[in-house]
């Protein structure tokens, strides 16, 4: 599948690599063509990969990744552009860290929105899934990092999109029962929110493989 | 031990009935003396159990719970009085829901502040330790309620309190491997802001008896 992946940071590299690895056209994008990073990720990642700016990845993408920082989430789609976006299965994997007042880091969005509903706000006609947020990225494209069973969670609006960013997930290696719907977008405020919680664990337990297994 | 009990929920009753069934003597407060609920509570609770105001409950205990609905925590400890929780242990068990939208229920504290810090705030006296708002009532005094291992969280700034929180919660059944310190009170903001992804976990699993183990 051709992929877009929107950010060059360790999240979007991370993310990048694996959809390359199992063998999709992946586009990474960022705010200038010539990015570093993205050319240099090129260059490891191989047949099949490419760079370009957030519009050209988003172009390019049947389906797209946000792996940007959550602080400039919205303005990368708005340079991604909406008609890029539009009718896609848009995969949110982004946190509304706010780090303005130091560490820890707060959130910028209040308890009743998210930065997922800001951004399917935004984009109206973007499928917007979120997915991945809760866990540290090398946990993200292999969650065998993380000995046992563990969950994921997803949320969105789009019912039909949902099968497809499982379908993903389960290239990862996500087990199919180890992916919990929380059902509409606006559970992304749980998923979100759950951060300030997932940064005092690896604080306490020292190191950010982990994760947690829904119990029941 | 002589433990005070604020609050006449189902979550105060919760606790102060598992207390008083493990020997405690147990006095549950309420804003006024002769609360309906606090009588009935005493009648079913048997010897050891008393009611009284929040100042006579709180006076009472060696140790206290607030088991108080969030947006009133403040208030309620107000009426308990600072003197009569000078020095204690003060178990929070309370969330900062801001139900004035409707459900889903919010968070009425930002993402940098916690009703635990709050209460640390107005009572610089009391020993802050917060346990237990992540779980289901039932499950607080019962962990068997849902098979297997999972695990609760505690956070504080006295570490000479949580040892005696730990002894609590063992004596509840919750093993010691189970109960992870989070470090100091401001962990309070991550267990609180768990509350967002409870709740919709709980809608989408259709049931309130769950929780979660930290895998690693």
């Amino acid at each position: 599948m051709r992929i877009g992946v929107l950010g060059t940071g360790m999240v979007g590299s991370t993310i990048a690599t694996k959809l390359a690895q199992l063998g999709h056209e992946v586009r990474m994008g960022s705010r200038t063509a010539g990015n570093e990073r993205a050319v240099a990720w090129v260059a490891s990642a191989g047949a099949g990969a490419s760079h370009g700016t957030f519009a050209d990845a988003a172009a390019h993408g049947e389906l797209v990744f946000n792996c940007t920082a959550g602080e400039v989430s919205l303005a990368a789609l708005e340079a991604a552009g909406a008609e890029n976006l539009a009718g896609k299965v848009l995969v949110d994997v982004s946190n509304p860290l706010d780090l303005s007042h130091g560490m820890p880091p707060g959130l910028f969005t209040s308890s009743f929105d998210s930065l997922g509903e800001q951004i399917q706000r935004a984009f109206p006609d973007a499928r917007v899934v979120k997915a991945l947020n809760t866990v540290n990225r090398e946990v993200m494209v292999d969650p065998s990092k993380v000995p046992g069973e563990h969950d994921v969670f997803l949320c969105g609006d789009d019912e039909a999109a949902k099968p497809r960013v499982i379908e993903l997930l389960e290239s990862f290696g996500w087990p199919a029962a180890s992916v919990i719907d929380l059902g509409d977008l606006t559970a992304a405020r749980g998923m979100e929110a759950y951060l300030l919680l997932w940064i005092r664990l690896s604080s306490a337990l020292g190191t950010g493989h982990f994760n947690v297994r829904v119990v029941r």
